[in-house]
């Protein structure tokens, strides 16, 4: 087919071929490479020149039958350094040495698609500095929640807005393990086990449950959304290995269903030397269980799809939903944003560079406003919802509700606090653990819900 | 504040300040002014350069005392032909005089951002070709959905994808209404006197609730879905007048609520006189009340809000979901595109141009694959069944499910068909209402589900 040539626009000579090196044909590069070769007519007219895969990378080259084999190597580093490349495509993942391989590739100006947020949430400055310096294209939609676009709504379509705030349930296996215990009733073992029988966990579940996938997640949308520089450190990070059974059904109780969220916020820092009204501004990142109603639309977000939340100031209140990861999906995300990077090759222009103008400083946890709810087990006997109610006043933190439960042998107390610092939340928790009326906390988390 | 600065690359000097003229100040026009004043700074970050208001197009100079007076003119063909502008925000709708001053504008080379859905419908394929032969960038985010980021997903975020449905709600006036019925149990006239008296209908409704704003969303989502030409003509249009309280309770009955749907598929056209597994494809876009499943995702968008729900062959199914009008997220979309534009003058490049590579025919309504649901008031008598069923199986419709309910005078019969071509099961029911057995048909709708 003629290339360059769109309907009802003047004829253009055929640009050159934008050619593309891979690092990576598993789950993600595998299908990355099909769509390059199944719909290279379409992605041609689209782009205005031929996508050419001149070089794919891999450990192994005896495991990848579908690639054709003049095109497989194992010299990674080779393949970035080649200059006839435009665009290098990084599926590997980790840390050392793909950092190398991508600054490889800006420092000689080509442009770099990666779906690595270990990497980018890690050492994201090193690399937006290299790809500045050179003039080349970063682009990394993949990165977070998979097929979902979310970077290009962020950093492009909101450009002109003021996001304040965005949630999401952006890990798909602990979504999946929450969901199962919300449904069957099973507790985290149980679910974790059956997650990792049906794939959808790790043998080593740590970066998913432990929370680190998400956490580097809400470092790029932080970083992009707020205009500063968050990294995987500066995010807050809880998982989900501690939810039990009892955290579900005191969730359900109080019209809640418990998620993992990636949370990042605007938030205004009172305290401001300056008096008056004034005050400045902080980011806070965090990832952690919340109980959020049931009627919020992340709450019906089930398995193991992701779905993010936006609120931003003339806008309101957007949400975004799809598969979080998967071969395919990622691939999607990966091939629009190389289609981008190649129109720019094309047209000699880049996108959107790194904005870190705002360089808004990190809210430290402690200063987080909280809710949290507590379940406790007590002595039934008259006085002790004065002594617990007691311990929360002493630390300044004011209760929403409270509801007593009778019981055979002892009586249970369940608090819903109203917004507080958080460490002021958590010094109180582990105080009523120390109460001799208290005999054990049974449930401890955050809700989510308007804070004062 | 020094512009064209980003933190962490290396100084720029800054570069010229973008110059905008916005024909329009009311409800959108005056959000755009507020953002571009009140977030100047953040917006010429972003940009690299100030983005300065230096016009303002309205009809009665005196109704914007918010609009510093030596911008306002009356003159906005004067104002379009400036060559100092550089970018044209258009916010007063129409199509004439609209079209000739956006033509002007990028006859000249200005970047156009427009939220006009009719005109772009009607008349984009000459907008688009006037851009082209210009360089210039034509935006209209806004145009679809409000707020929502759809037009860049669909362009840019799946451009290395193969979209094969995008199906939403796009208009918010028809929603509130058939969210209040099925809410409230009205009927349409009283639900839409209530949607007037809120301020969520016009005096006027008709382009509301007759389907035309949502067709010409329809067009535009098709056109970019597709790469081809759909323009509003090509739509097949029902509005929501003819919806009765009695179809919403029919739908509740089979577990699903009513919908007006926009619904563009990239469909597979049988009967290719090549024959064998051969096919080629065409594009539906339509726009009418669908009784869709409780649990499906759009079935849950209530009240004013808008969501799109795309499905594409690598990504799998994403929903889009947020406000669809208003002034402030309206503003927020044209800022978001305001930017895109400027960044794209500052470098030098252009945004996607027009991509109708595909050129796609449009497949008719009567060949569209539908399902059906029918209820009859019918006599009570053995046969009936038989002589109904009889008329759809002339018609070689195969019924999914028949549910009849005997009553003191007559019964109603409730029957769903499985898919059928939308010309022989409206030839059917149009069969039906001519028998001696059938009273009345009392409600007809298609339903969504998995054609066969």
């Amino acid at each position: 087919m003629t290339t360059g040539v769109t309907t009802g626009s003047p004829q253009r000579s055929p640009a050159p071929a934008v050619r593309v090196g891979v690092l990576g044909a598993g789950v993600v590069g595998s299908q990355v490479i099909r769509l390059l070769t199944e719909q290279a007519d379409e992605l041609a007219a689209r782009v205005g020149a031929k996508l050419e895969l001149v070089g794919v990378a891999v450990r192994h080259p005896t495991r990848h039958p579908d690639v054709p084999a003049g095109l497989i190597t194992t010299d990674a580093a080779g393949l970035v350094a080649r200059d006839d490349i435009d665009v290098v495509v990084e599926v590997i993942g980790g840390i050392d040495p793909t950092k190398s391989f991508l600054l490889t590739a800006l420092h000689r100006s080509a442009g770099v698609v990666t779906a690595n947020k270990a990497l980018l949430a890690e050492h994201g400055p090193e690399l937006y500095a290299a790809a500045d310096a050179a003039g080349a294209d970063l682009y990394f939609e993949a990165a977070v929640a998979g097929a979902i676009p979310l970077i290009r709504p962020l950093r492009e379509s909101l450009a002109g807005d003021r996001i304040s705030r965005i949630m999401g349930i952006v890990n798909g296996t602990t979504n999946f393990i929450l969901s199962a215990m919300t449904d069957t009733g099973a507790g985290y073992p149980e679910a974790l086990a059956e997650a990792t029988r049906l794939g959808y966990a790790e043998a080593d579940p740590s970066a998913d449950v432990d929370g680190f996938d998400a956490a580097a997640k809400a470092a790029i949308m932080a970083s992009i959304g707020f205009h500063s520089r968050v990294g995987a450190a500066d995010v807050h990070r809880e998982g989900i290995a501690g939810v039990t059974a009892a955290d579900i059904d005191a969730a359900r109780r109080i019209g809640c269903t418990v998620k993992l969220l990636a949370i990042c916020e605007r938030v205004r820092v009172a305290g401001n030397p300056a008096g008056g009204d004034n005050y400045t501004e902080a980011v806070s990142a965090r990832v952690h269980p919340v109980m959020i109603p049931q009627n919020h639309p992340l709450a019906v977000v089930d398995g193991a799809y992701n779905a993010v939340y936006v609120e931003a100031e003339a806008a309101g209140r957007l949400m975004f939903y799809g598969p979080g990861a998967g071969g395919a999906p990622t691939a999607s995300a990966v091939l629009g944003d190389l289609v981008a990077v190649a129109r720019n090759k094309i047209a000699g222009g880049r996108g959107p560079r790194e904005s870190a103008y705002a360089a808004l400083p990190i809210q430290p946890m402690g200063e987080v406003l909280s809710r949290y709810h507590i379940s406790l087990d007590v002595d039934d006997r008259a006085g002790v919802l004065a002594v617990v109610a007691g311990a929360f006043a002493e630390a300044g933190v004011s209760l929403s509700t409270v509801r007593q439960e009778g019981r055979d042998a002892d009586a249970s107390l369940v608090v819903v606090t109203h917004g507080a610092p958080d460490a002021a939340l958590a010094g109180t928790v582990a105080r009523l653990a120390e109460l001799d009326a208290v005999h054990r906390v049974t449930s401890v988390m955050r809700v989510m819900g308007e804070l004062r």
